[in-house]
């Protein structure tokens, strides 16, 4: 998967991944009261509401970005419903050749994170195969260690996929552990030392690992120091925009020859037509289109 | 919640707490020939298998037990069929009077912690009330500090739920990141003081708070200093049984009144019939009463 990323970031030009995180609010309207209609005030008509409006953004950007990445958290809150709904954003992101990150973050021991891993490694019945999930690639929490990291390696080795390893998240209190110190350094540091350590046993063919790291826009000088301890680490990157990183500060965060991140943005694009007087609820498609455009011109020094 | 707990501890006279973790393997043939030929290799009939298996452990265990903690990724390994069994599961042990804990490992940055928060939050939807997974307490991870734990404290405020925020955790790597030097102590002991923070902001009104401590009964020394940085705080114990830990390695969790914790067995009780010789698999519900009650009694020094 990460080679597959990095050939369908050179093409689009864009190393972009819309986050697709749905809440009511972002919903325009005459969706929502399409749905509210046929289904009531209901998660179904909620799970419906979120396919429809995902459907549209996919349309919009889908020559403009290489991938997508669904927050499960959003669709979770809609039980059954929602994650189904977040099930059919993937099919279809996929049939219109995005690469798709699911967003979980879990982490546990080894025995459970093996059943976890079949978010990419699939799951097997009596011998029959079943790819229940689809994600291309999934983030994943470190704090358990590498017992519950391997089943996941294991899994990207098995089946060309990818992990991100929480490194230095976007979030104000990201610091009250991440940042402490710890043997020498900051915890953050010795996570990345590890994820360095851990993506050594599963390259992929372009110098970089499957085993990639999540590291926050928000933290400019922390991102360009981790470039230097993780080389050969692909970095996922969320904080820009609505949480305030820009493209100019970002550049710290690729390797010399302008790889190595995809940069996620979210409401910066799916609810782009809120803020884009240019635009009304209908035309939320144009919007985040035209919002991804932005976007990516704001990243081509890359 | 929290109060709830101590309460149906001290009635069933018995701090323990019953994983169910259902694996394939697990299933007794007589349940699994039923449901391959209903349904046939589908996610549909292990569904199918996990509830009509917990429910005989659930029946077994309820009046031995104060409370069950399904693990999700267990059944989220099956896709919407399994989260299927995961809510009926739930259903039904509620109905049985038992407490659940999910054990779903969630953490994120807090608008997406909010959404995870629906776990015992609840989902409002216009106005309509949606209580769609209805665990009583869930388990939480720490890594992004607490501005991702802050909507799940604001839950247990408001609907008296709990949390149990990863502190040492029973695997064999916990030590890679818990166990590193922080700030003049371990990473873990820094947690704790966190957690002990933190639960000021919910207490219930048994001397205990609602934000409870996940503590690995496979490191005896560590658990019992971290009840002396802990005072007030709940421990939800893993790792008792098939991980290692014993009964009496794990006096020093409680307090000194011997309350103050709950004790995980998860295969030791669900799967007990595989072990002990006295029971065939259609006895699966008679082994895992028995294995509850002598578990029950290796915890009667508290």
């Amino acid at each position: 998967m990460i080679d597959r990323l990095i050939e369908k970031i050179e093409t689009c030009g864009n190393p972009t991944v819309v986050g697709l995180d749905p809440t009511l609010e972002m919903i325009p309207d005459f969706i929502k009261s399409e749905m509210f209609e046929k289904y009531g005030k209901t998660p179904k008509a909620v799970g419906q509401m979120f396919i429809k409006f995902n459907m549209g953004i996919i349309d919009g950007i889908k020559d403009v970005a290489p991938a997508v990445k669904p927050q499960i958290a959003m669709y979770e809150k809609y039980g059954l419903e929602g994650i189904s709904a977040y099930l059919e954003t993937i099919e279809y992101a996929k049939n219109q050749s995005l690469l798709v990150i699911g967003d979980i973050k879990r982490g546990d021991i080894s025995s459970t994170a093996e059943a976890y891993a079949s978010h990419i490694e699939g799951t097997e019945i009596e011998g029959e195969f079943f790819d229940l999930w689809k994600e291309d690639a999934i983030t994943v929490n470190p704090y358990l260690g590498f017992d519950g990291i391997e089943p996941f390696i294991n899994a990207c080795n098995k089946r060309d996929k990818s992990i991100f390893v929480l490194v230095k998240t976007s979030n104000p209190s990201s610091g009250e552990l991440q940042d402490l110190d710890a043997s020498g350094g900051k915890l953050y540091e010795k996570v990345a030392g590890l994820v360095d350590l851990w993506g050594k046993l599963s390259m992929g063919e372009k110098g970089f690992s499957r085993i990639g790291a999540v590291v926050g826009a928000t933290y400019m000088e922390q991102g360009e120091e981790l470039r230097k301890i993780m080389k050969n680490t692909f970095f996922l990157v969320p904080g820009y925009g609505a949480q305030g990183g820009k493209g100019a500060d970002l550049k710290g965060f690729f390797n010399k020859d302008g790889i190595g991140c995809i940069i996620n943005s979210s409401r910066g694009i799916t609810a782009a037509y809120k803020n884009d007087k240019r635009f009304n609820e209908t035309q939320f498609v144009e919007a985040a289109r035209e919002a991804a455009l932005i976007m990516k011109k704001d990243l081509q020094y890359v």
